[in-house]
């Protein structure tokens, strides 16, 4: 069976996730789609709509076939480490094809660009410096350095999201020595970051989340996600009350701050020197995780990344933990599985290169412990017996099985 | 001037330190009345009802001069050590007499203890250590022993909670070679520990606590509190909405159990090897703290014991700092004065033995960095607006004035 691999974090499924799905399968030729996910906290620093469970069905129900967890210490990163721990997901269990979408939508042009960087390395670090030195935050060095290099308007255009994140698939298979093919497809309309609707059918997960914390209860979102998703989301609600954001968090990283130990914090991955007293004097002054937010916001510190930083800070992810996470996963956790997914799986698990997980309560590794206290820390959102509930179940809870 | 002190919680203030109160200051003939109060957190290991603010308004709206802090690091700690740095701080501030409600009543009672124990040293000892062998709990322990020692009988009883902390006071006074005199007034009516009300209007603090969070609203806590201390209640309910109690805390300490290292949680004081196991288990499958507290129960551990180490765990209390609080206190927080005590103050506070701090913001010893923290918890129990007033008021807000 040919396998295409695709990264996601679905939250939540949308149209254009349908769409995605559809052209990764067409483009590879492939029988089956395998998903590797994000799991309750997300790359820009933000807990999930709805848990990683509900994510996995919404994937299975819309037609991907196995999900594997991205570990917490590769998913709530940087996106080059990000890229890392996927493609080494996707490359342990097989698969023949990663196909992500970009704005490009032309697999030449990441090569040509990663070419060229190589040729102008020492030109390009070189103007990173002097932006960091200015103050400017990473990637907005990053992109501005790029621009500066002679000729690179020839290149891929490295200000756009998605295109950043496949120029980072393709440098982590060629740094893997994989032999995953990489393919892409444009992204359909919509912008990563769009709050709007500008489509009939196609929206950004971020304007689709925003219509559905907004207080106007008519903005429909069911002509933007497929029925299961629809479903899926109400089911969430009548379970469990509530969609997740950081609001709902804010609570325990303020009482985090306040009690927590200068040398506590600076132990904390992604916390430098100093930035611990300006975490704890905003923690006292702010009524809200936005106003917090809005109080430690510098120059210097991307939103998400100052996001990323509050999820360890809840998680207490410490750089000690995290640094372990650079270069390639070292376990399976496998989420949920259709039939065919089921099928793929025991034909092809003994060449499996990464050992595979399917009930926590089974696995000894160290290195998962930071996903469980990050499931149990995304439960602490909700009260009473809901969160009882999702405390228990991610020791307990198999993977999730769709027949079909 | 001549002046005598208690020892206080006030939690809350009841008919029955009405009467210690009057009794103090007649059996010493003194001019003022000065108490050290337990701040927001108490021995027992529990939050107060309401801020040390209020009872320290309570305290002297109902005839004490002047109120100090008892730093957290002596407030919530066994007798020994909470005898210890109340003991202190009243010396400090030249007391000449320390007057202290027990069941006996007799302080010769107290001095003959005291010796008898000196003389059964060895035997005492011995006995102590076999029951804790035994696994059982220390207070129990040091009860037991000392049944079993000769006599014993013709002393005072151990078993009573007011003779125990008498019995440390005046240890204390022994120990740190104080010229402070210390009197007994025999308790009226209501024992420590009384859940129900047995006296037309002395009722103990713990009885009156239970009714106000009693569903049933008809109980009427007026007979058995002065007129201010209804006041006040009455006032506190209006400005917060709430009294506080354990439960307002449960979030926090079950997110910290659950997001917290083993290593960091060994740090914390009174935690013994392996009990963080313990808590962890019992934080994940507990939805109060009443049921956390049923599951962590040991016979090796008292409930009030337990109770305390969760606010060490709630306040990141770490032995490293906790240890440092054993024998004196090393600074005065003064929380409120009368005019008379005001008067006090000026004409002796230049004979004060320990620095004087009236307002935080201007005082910088890293031990009142604990005060700080468990004043900051405290205002967690809170939401919006009224955490965010109580979160700033700890650090700007001078002490309390009465004027009479």
């Amino acid at each position: 069976m040919k396998a295409v691999g695709i990264i996601v974090e679905y939250n939540p499924f949308h149209n254009g996730h349908a769409f995605h799905l559809e052209a990764s399968r067409k483009v590879s030729n492939a029988d089956i789609v395998i998903a590797v996910m994000s799991g309750n906290f997300l790359q820009r620093g933000e807990p999930a709509l709805v848990s990683k469970w509900y994510r996995t069905k919404m994937a299975l129900l819309n037609g991907v076939d196995l999900v594997f967890e991205l570990p917490y210490g590769f998913a709530v990163q940087k996106a080059e480490t990000f890229a890392n721990g996927a493609v080494s997901i996707l490359d342990a269990v097989g698969c023949d094809y990663l196909c992500f979408g970009s704005e490009s939508g032309d697999i030449d042009s990441f090569y040509r660009t990663i070419h060229y960087l190589n040729d102008e390395h020492e030109n390009y670090e070189n103007n990173i410096k002097q932006y960091m030195n200015k103050g400017v935050s990473y990637p907005k060095a990053l992109a501005l350095s790029y621009q500066q290099l002679p000729n690179s308007e020839n290149f891929l255009d490295l200000s756009k999201p998605n295109n950043i994140l496949g120029f980072h698939y393709i440098k982590a298979i060629i740094g893997q020595n994989s032999s995953i093919k990489p393919v892409t497809v444009a992204r359909k309309n919509a912008n990563y970051h769009d709050e709007n609707f500008t489509s009939e059918t196609i929206a950004s997960a971020t304007s689709i989340r925003k219509a559905i914390f907004s207080d106007e209860k008519k903005i429909k979102i069911s002509q933007y996600v497929p029925e299961p998703t629809k479903k899926l989301l109400d089911e969430y609600m009548n379970h469990y009350g509530m969609y997740h954001n950081w609001e709902n968090y804010w609570d325990y990283l303020q009482f985090r701050l306040i009690q927590a130990s200068n040398e506590e914090l600076q132990e904390i991955y992604e916390v430098e020197e100093g930035l611990e007293n300006r975490l704890k004097a905003a923690a006292i002054q702010s009524t809200s995780f936005q106003e917090f937010m809005q109080k430690v916001k510098t120059k210097r510190y991307t939103w998400t990344r100052l996001q990323r930083l509050c999820v360890h800070i809840l998680t207490n992810a410490q750089k000690i933990e995290m640094t372990k996470f650079t270069e390639k996963a070292s376990y399976l956790r496998l989420l949920g599985m259709t039939t065919l997914g089921r099928d793929y799986l025991n034909q092809m698990k003994k060449h499996f290169r990464l050992p595979l997980v399917s009930k926590l309560s089974s696995f000894k590794e160290k290195e998962i412990t930071l996903d469980i206290t990050a499931a149990r820390i995304y439960a602490m959102g909700l009260g009473g017996i809901q969160r009882q509930e999702m405390l228990k179940q991610e020791f307990i809870e198999p993977p999730i099985y769709i027949k079909k």
